[in-house]
């Protein structure tokens, strides 16, 4: 058995959970509170309206439920798609298939837009499918965490809205709130789901879904067309009440919420959004300081001779970045090297490349704590762990 | 706004979320950890082992899936029952409807034998049930939080499995795993299902379920046929596979798991197993201590005239009490004075009586650290309160 209180600190640099800042711990160490506690409700209250002010949005319904961010795959799948109604999946990598077998599980007949790994699926080719047939929804993933691929969700969403207007549009922005601009209400977002470990810079264990008024009213058609839901744990039915409840101060039951992590997530948003501190950046000064980190390691990767999984510069995501081993170089070259000089980074993952590249996490405090130097870092141990590793193996440049 | 950081200490005799101890708390503030981290592993498959011993089970498969005890019930609905297929639900209280309408969601006929409020359902009526047709499932619930009634697990399995040998037995014990004896295997349990903020004594954000190798076994053949499971993130087809890598010491990914929360969970099941010090009560005193401090609420309660909720004083939880207020007293009149003498319980649940009686929880620290002198602080404050409000009222007794 392992101790654990032999806390051993981990400095990292992957793509989510991603380090969080002392005061979120600390919130998280909150005593044990009641979940209909009056000093409870108003945080979690904060939380649910802090985060239409992180998606710049003005009235859509914020859900947040105790579960991972693919729990926010079976609540579109669940709710807003009945059995047998379409569905297309624009893949952009791993997390593409998972969210088309999710749509499969509830009953969708979900279909898939494969782009080449390190691209994005072409605006003509989705214009075409939508013009095929009738689409309830379509999903794409904002940056796939396993490939880095940052996908234009204002042009998709556009696209969508001029060939099919009804059709839902649906971004999986788990790793993308918070490091990368969305603008929910302005690009006509229906659903934007996400979780607390990554850009949101909290614990993992929440799952965070925003429905615009559009989606909420096509689920509420099929709740009065007598559609059951999907499932049980994940039904808006179920939550919405709590929701609306906790929103107006007031306390509400379906299923006990994570209490100390919803302290813990109102830590982080009040970071985020800048109401901790006035010395805090806004949340566009976010978004170009993270665009700054990246610019910085994409740069330095190009300088070594790396090649990036993204295919164009442009569909590159802000808060991690994807990168090719150099020829002759594998996983155990590299990675055991970066841990000795302190920086843990994560392999691949996506199945058919997977050994073939790794993945550098740059999102919250490691890029806005710009004291803690973890770009700098990142850069210079990269670039003298490749150097050792020629040197042992006897490759000349 | 309300500012997060401002705590405000809330020691309180509710069932559930309870209060957990600072080892816990601390476990909690862990600094972030990559869920495939070396470090990570052996806690996360510590949490695993340890749950077996908590509930004296050999071979059963553990669950521990970010959410909260109500996903338990989706996992059950969603793996072992098929569509069509009987479900019966014994019905004790609130969670007895719940449960009932989460196994309708995906599709079983789900039936409920009800016991009137304070009651249990009477074994003969179970048997005369099975007897009438084929039950894939019979549910009960072993401590119903909204009556406090305490259900014969060990008689109703025994009930089943002598009338309906494959019928599987399912037991709803969020508000009983360690705070109630539990004996898996010695009682032919199949599902085991709770959570985390209840006896277990950690932040609530942890649903954790055991299923029987027979169970296991209905959930293979049903896969075998084609039978797709009802849910996606609840499927067992996802998470069985993810448990084992864990519990073998290797990493494998469906799901961020919930990091920090396995570390505090990882310290509370090390103070309950007596891991964590050799001056920690076994399970079975942990048990002993918990009906104690059950027995000395109940008879001061009784010595104040109060009436009970459980017809039966065998058929009371050992970890909450659920009293009906006296009369011409309300909620408004006693939970406020308990509050000012530092004491916080919980309201009526359950729908039909929601005004009519109040909870008291006693479970884990409040009743294990008896330094902490909470049970006597319950009993001389609940006296204080009635006495006050006799007073304030012109009760005369």
């Amino acid at each position: 058995m392992t101790s654990s209180t032999d806390f051993k600190q981990e400095p990292h640099n992957i793509p989510g959970p991603i380090e969080v800042a002392d005061e979120v711990l600390y919130a998280n160490a909150h005593p044990s509170m009641s979940h209909v506690s009056p000093d409870f409700i108003p945080v979690f209250g904060d939380c649910i309206r802090l985060m239409r002010e992180v998606l710049f949005t003005k009235d859509a319904q914020p859900f947040l439920i105790s579960g991972s961010g693919t729990l926010g795959w079976d609540q579109v799948a669940a709710n807003l798609v009945e059995p047998g109604e379409n569905a297309l999946v624009l893949h952009s990598g791993y997390f593409g298939d998972s969210f088309a077998d999710c749509l499969s599980t509830y009953g969708a007949a979900a279909e898939q837009l494969k782009a080449p790994i390190g691209g994005t699926v072409p605006l003509d080719q989705l214009a075409s499918a939508l013009k095929s047939k009738s689409y309830k929804v379509v999903t794409f993933t904002h940056v796939d965490t396993s490939t880095g691929v940052l996908s234009d969700a204002k042009a998709i969403a556009e696209t969508v809205r001029s060939v099919s207007p009804n059709t839902l549009v649906v971004m999986d922005a788990v790793c993308s709130v918070a490091s990368e601009e969305i603008r929910f209400d302005d690009w006509d977002l229906d659903v934007v789901l996400t979780a607390s470990q990554k850009g949101l810079g909290a614990p993992p264990g929440l799952s965070i879904l925003l429905a615009s008024q559009r989606a909420m009213g096509v689920w509420k058609e099929r709740a009065a067309k007598g559609v059951k839901e999907g499932s049980y744990y994940a039904s808006w039915g179920k939550w919405l009440p709590i929701m609306k409840a906790y929103e107006e101060g007031r306390a509400a039951y379906f299923a006990t919420p994570p209490v100390n992590l919803i302290y813990a997530f109102k830590a982080s948003l009040d970071l985020i959004t800048g109401k901790a501190s006035s010395n805090l950046p806004s949340l566009e000064e976010r978004f170009k300081l993270h665009r700054q980190a990246s610019q910085r390691i994409k740069s330095a990767a190009t300088a070594l001779g790396l090649k990036q999984l993204p295919l164009k510069p442009a569909e590159a995501a802000n808060g991690m970045t994807a990168i090719y081993f150099p020829p002759n170089v594998t996983a155990a070259d590299l990675l055991p090297r970066l841990v000795k000089k302190g920086v843990v980074i994560a392999g691949g993952l996506h199945v058919d490349i997977k050994d073939k590249y790794f993945r550098i996490g740059h999102m919250g405090i490691s890029v806005v704590e710009q004291s803690r130097q973890d770009v700098d870092t990142v850069i210079r141990s990269l670039g003298e762990s490749l150097q050792e590793i020629k040197e042992a193996k006897g490759i000349t440049a």
